[in-house]
């Protein structure tokens, strides 16, 4: 692992995939929901198929296609199409809600609680995420994420991989963007990220996509660190 | 005290004389100032007119006046005049840098870090003060405020008692008015949080602007809550 002399004054992390296990908790979710209304479909196809909308969704909201949209908003709009090709509505609004909530409440890899704990103590650690500042208040309460400062997509309108995310979040810290690191474990979000300045950290989470996926969760270039754990982190600068 | 029969969702605290204690703090970090340099000066006088300068600052950027400015900067330029006016100068930018830094590093009021740590069981908590993000980051780092979200004026571009702080505050929360609270120690920030619709706890202070100042401490309204520590909010929630 590359070890940094310096910690840098903040270490901010995207969210889904990187600290929380969306595909398990989703997948999860949805199986209740379908078991308790006697729905039975491929959960796990739907939970992927779900998330494969994120980016093009996003994407249109970053072309101005569409005004700022929220994550919650974003998930809901392709929900009901995923409801509609696999034929397992019609979800009413409250269905819909409990649904688009499960986001909210997703759980995180093992190591995260134990890695944020000891980063807190050399850095100011933060989310950096595409959800919105909502969604990141439930999933630290939820998880217990002590952060020391929350970002959300929202606060800048824009979605990563836009400059305003990586910069506004620096800008708002009051810090350099070389002050700044961010960990992934996505090479597009650190590719931005290390373009814009910010310091870089790759978390392998082999399991992000499910079995016989881990060659994605592979660095894609030479980062400041490499790891599997947040704690990595926190040991490449002695914590 | 009133009794309400809910906890709201959120409580969001002013932060200056709410929760720290920032004429002690600025005291006492001119006087070692001053020490080090050997310049005596009456110095709780001087961080009186410091103070007396945030409101008249502040109004100027409200009224369109001077585009958006943090307090960081607000409080720069204030201390220049002071200086001058103190014949404590001249300082140099290294010096006015430590003494602007001064409010970041202000001390609670000894219930604060039980209080916040009780009423975070039942609540999202938070700062909603006219400090930017980054100084409520150092607050925060340095007294241990357990928040679940950070909120700083930036983030509105307005100080309160402008409507956009408030109602800024709960949009981002995905929370209505009536289900947020604002707790803090001046009845000038609780009657505009009221006017928006968000509940109110009243925190009396009577010591924040120093001996003899303990009539400016006292609830001008019946408030949803009126207590004389953090803890009182939790009771108030039966926690």
């Amino acid at each position: 692992m590359a070890r940094l002399r310096d910690a840098p004054k903040a270490v901010l992390f995207d969210v889904f995939g990187t600290l929380v296990d969306w595909r398990g908790s989703v997948i999860a979710g949805l199986s209740a929901f379908g078991a308790a209304r006697g729905i039975s479909a491929d959960w796990a196809e739907i939970a992927d198929s779900w998330r494969r909308a994120y980016r093009p969704s996003m994407d249109r909201v970053r072309r101005g296609l569409v005004p700022w949209t929220i994550l919650d908003d974003l998930h809901r709009d392709a929900l009901m199409n995923i409801a509609r090709r696999h034929e397992i509505g019609p979800l009413d609004d409250a269905d819909c809600e409990h649904l688009v909530r499960l986001w909210h409440r997703l759980a995180p890899w093992p190591d995260v609680a134990e890695g944020l704990g000891r980063l807190k103590s050399v850095a100011i650690i933060g989310p950096l995420s595409n959800g919105h500042l909502a969604l990141q208040v439930s999933l630290a309460k939820r998880n217990l994420f002590p952060w020391d400062v929350t970002f959300g997509a929202d606060l800048f309108r824009h979605y990563k991989p836009d400059a305003e995310v990586y910069l506004g979040a620096c800008d708002l810290l009051g810090l350099a963007p070389d002050q700044v690191m961010l960990a992934a474990a996505h090479n597009d979000d650190l590719a931005a990220a290390a373009s814009f300045g910010l310091a870089t950290a790759f978390i392998s989470r082999p399991a992000e996509h499910g079995p016989g996926t881990g060659d994605r969760a592979k660095p894609a270039e030479a980062w400041d660190i490499v790891t599997d754990r947040v704690g990595g982190i926190a040991e490449a600068f002695g914590v």
